[in-house]
């Protein structure tokens, strides 16, 4: 191990931090996160992949501070994990919905969104946030196949987001949490743990 | 009304009809398909309103051709309207996707699905697509709280196309048509005609 002071740089340096995220979003947008080593984002930024884990812990912590979320998405939905599959789906909208609907947090998510849906850099989603965040609830829950139900869940959380939050659609822009619950809590409960086809 | 031939052009020429579009299109971005005229598109493409009406016919059919749709999409759910509520989230789904599935539409289809998430075009589908198209659906149909239900609706189908179409996130991009009716027509169906919070 390599100490990072070598560089002459203070490890708490905003520079180096802020060009390691650079290198870390182009590199994940361009590979994904499977093709993307903490070793690749440390050489691409001209660090040592030893302080790359200083400021930043593991890769998945890496790549959640490249997203540029405003909030740990995995500590967000510890409690919907906790609970167990049976009310997971009504869980996890309140959290989802709460996050959202925060208005120090939803200009970051709004950011977040937009970001993944634009080509450049929708890998980030599809082999990013899907992967390291998404399905692993559907695994941690115990679901049998957990990456087919959590990807029917993502399509439609994906277009409450679209519609509810960047097109602000009505009425489901202005519709109260606890109806937007009510309302497509049976959809993704069944995602989680009907009958599938 | 005046005759177009006093411009100088014939009715026909690609490139007066290619102007009207293309003002149009920005129209329709900028104000929405309540705020635009057929008069303020001509006036813009400094042609006659009656050659507007002459190339594209109605004001919605001028919508749907600015919107470069390669189907008319109300020909094309035509059938799930004249089949009455029951089983017509089944239909909307086999129709919806023969349309996406089919390799000659799927281009054009994706060019309109990444316009109308761009903020510059999203008027065209927040305040064109959904009351022009799809909110129509629902009232054909004689639901109740049309508009609510087919928002809904919308929901659910623009993350399918955000998942399977622009983004191809697997399994849902290889997943059989059947296989999707399935999945999703239960959740579409209760949009339309189930008990609703």
């Amino acid at each position: 191990m390599s100490a990072p002071a070598r560089r002459g740089r203070r490890p708490g340096s905003p520079d180096t931090r802020a060009a390691i995220l650079v290198e870390a979003r182009a590199l994940f947008s361009a590979q994904g996160y499977a093709g993307t080593s903490v070793r690749a984002v440390a050489a691409a930024a001209s660090v040592d992949a030893a302080l790359v884990h200083h400021y930043f812990g593991t890769k998945d912590e890496l790549f959640l501070a490249a997203l540029e979320m405003p909030v740990d998405p995995r500590q967000l939905v510890a409690p919907v994990v906790e609970g167990g599959p049976e009310g997971a789906a009504e869980r996890f909208l309140a959290i989802f919905l709460a996050a959202w609907d925060d208005p120090e947090l939803r200009p970051a998510l709004l950011a977040v969104a937009r970001g993944v849906m634009d080509p450049a850099g929708s890998k980030l989603l599809t082999e990013g946030f899907l992967p390291v965040v998404i399905q692993p609830i559907g695994v941690a829950l115990g679901l049998d196949r957990p990456e087919h139900r959590m990807t029917l869940v993502a399509s439609q959380v994906a277009g409450i987001i679209l519609l509810r939050y960047v097109l602000a659609v009505e009425p489901l822009a202005s519709m109260p949490q606890d109806q937007l619950v009510a309302t497509y809590a049976p959809t993704l409960q069944r995602y989680l743990t009907g009958r599938l086809p």
